[in-house]
């Protein structure tokens, strides 16, 4: 299977370009070399989660040596635990042990915590280092490789420190997907779902036509997802990189509702995709009550998501927790302005807004559900 | 006495101007509240050393109060022990017990250090909050206030985490100098000659006319040094925000002597304009061994540092250091390309260049005296 390339078009700075391909496909990872040398590195540090360190780690390693170039390793935990400042410190005092110069690059291996990490520790060593993503997991693959967020959780609340660090390339291959658990390759998914719901409803019906093959993680089937999901991330980013006009918040589409759910169950009870899948259902019958959409989209996106595997009974979820204690949470988003709820609402398939002022009281509806 | 304005020219991002005043005069701590309304801050979190929390600081909070922001204060020990990773974890998580949004500013009252863990904290917060900059020291206000350098320093080294986060505003008030240690008001001018040295001959000139006015801490000949000297940073700094183009590397100026001075001394020994002093020194003296200057400069450089009661004797502090060790220390400097060791020298007064490659014997002689 050929490989595709995907462009993240950015703004120079002074004459340095800082537009990054995403090279998607089988066997990417052994071109992480060459790009390496061609960007002038001359040393890579190699942070890796512990899971993958000696599989898609080691062939990456494999082909930064090939390409010349001196290479070290360093593995963090796998799991959530590791995006906190403690490690965020290792991680510095090791590059610093390893008398690392500003030829030196950053090359981050696993999903969404890793990359996070490894690219806030390359944004702040020396003022700057060069990051380049390796995403292993889908989420990471059609998310959060891309675009430039990294950072790290406080004991008080996620994702509370952090820096927007483009990378300089993502090689997202194919092949590191075949050896993700099934429940962490489905909830991937939910990310995918929602490009078609906030940007593509010539995308939505694929998948509504492809559900087969793509839950029995067919190449050509994920190839697809992933290039499309990509080309989708890298418009929006493009369009704003800094989420300062309001475009990059369409994003978020379910992520409101997700981020009360994780944090009202407790971190690591939903994998992030499975938290975004119930948080898709609620935003979508929130933004039916609102008489924004019909009940027939409601249910449409319910059954692909269903389809799929991932979860979308919200309010069974909500039941065990209490809608006052969600309401807080989404209250305390770091998105919200002064305290006022806003949520990302389709209008219909494809198109998404900002809707703000929203009653707590019909949150509450919905999550009881009363809508 | 009136206040001046110096504007940092700097390329917007996205049609959001990042340009910024530095407001230069007696009285302007006053202004710090109606500018940040101004610029749409509805709460502020001043951040002060614990040593001017209660003059500087307070005079700051008031302005912020009376203006109608919403204001926290957290105090930070004096001392560059603060600069550190344990410190710049109190204040993430400081910030996110106060709910802080994107609304809220921080205002960062004291010297160096202060402005540099701020600086960064605000950099790396819900990723990236306004920050302004109150220097409460001369070489604060003359250098490391303007330019959007912003860090930490590690068990391994100094500066080596950081971000480039410039500030919404700079307020350098000449009567916080009057609190100030002589010893540490006198460090300051270091940096002041430098501006000469590197980019002004007539600034040279007027400094040594005016050498008892400003030693005399003269509030006229104050206003004019931090004046000159801020229009030179901001200059610098818009032609080479990030440190790419290589002009900003002339504000090093004996810094790579003054850093191996300091890191082998321990630091704390010297202050660091001091080391600055000492550096200077040094480097003319290599650029006159090296044949770019004539000797007389070098002596007309180290009569106006010792009349400004600044230590010039670089030969007997190095003498009571191994030559080895100071030249180790150089190769590791954060600038330093594949360890060769780099200067920034003078050609005549009021320029220098940037040379490479330059022998250590050569480098060992002036530290020696046999130069």
């Amino acid at each position: 299977m050929t490989s595709h390339t995907v462009r993240v078009a950015l703004p120079g700075d002074r004459g340095a370009d800082r537009s990054y391909d995403i090279a998607v496909g089988q066997g990417v990872l052994a071109t992480v070399g060459p790009r390496l040398i061609a960007a002038g590195a001359t040393r890579a540090v190699v942070i890796a989660d512990a899971a993958v360190a000696e599989s898609h780690g080691r062939r990456v390693r494999e082909s930064l040596d090939a390409a010349g170039l001196e290479t070290l390793a360093v593995d963090v935990a796998s799991g959530e635990g590791s995006k906190a400042a403690s490690e965020l410190v290792r991680l510095w005092v090791a590059l610093s042990e390893a008398a690392v110069d500003r030829k030196t690059h950053i090359v981050a291996v696993g999903g969404g915590v890793i990359g996070d990490l490894a690219g806030f520790v390359a944004a702040t060593y020396v003022r700057g280092l060069g990051v380049w993503h390796v995403p292993t997991t889908l989420v990471a693959q059609v998310d959060s490789a891309i675009g430039g967020k990294t950072g790290i959780n406080l004991p008080t609340g996620k994702n509370l420190v952090g820096a927007f660090w483009q990378p300089r390339g993502v090689f997202s291959d194919i092949d590191t997907l075949a050896t993700l658990p099934t429940r962490e390759f489905l909830s991937g998914l939910a990310e995918v779902v929602k490009y078609g719901v906030i940007r593509d409803e010539a995308f939505f019906d694929w998948l509504e036509q492809h559900q087969a093959d793509i839950v029995a993680a067919d190449a050509q089937a994920l190839h697809h997802i992933i290039l499309v999901s990509s080309r989708h991330k890298a418009e929006v980013v493009s369009q704003d990189e800094h989420e300062t006009s309001g475009l990059r918040a369409i994003l978020n589409y379910g992520h409101t509702f997700a981020h009360a759910f994780e944090s009202a169950t407790g971190y690591g009870h939903f994998l992030h995709g499975e938290a975004v899948s119930l948080g898709m259902a609620a935003a979508a019958r929130l933004a039916c009550r609102l008489g924004r959409i019909a009940p027939a989209l409601v249910e449409r996106q319910d059954r692909l998501l269903a389809n799929l595997g991932l979860p979308i009974d919200f309010v069974a979820v909500a039941r065990d927790l209490k809608t006052d204690d969600l309401l807080a949470i989404m209250r305390r988003d770091k998105k919200a302005i002064s305290g006022k709820l806003r949520f990302v609402l389709p209008t219909r398939l494809g198109h998404v807004e900002l809707v703000d002022g929203i009653e707590p009281q019909t949150v509450a509806d919905v999550l009881e559900g009363n809508a």
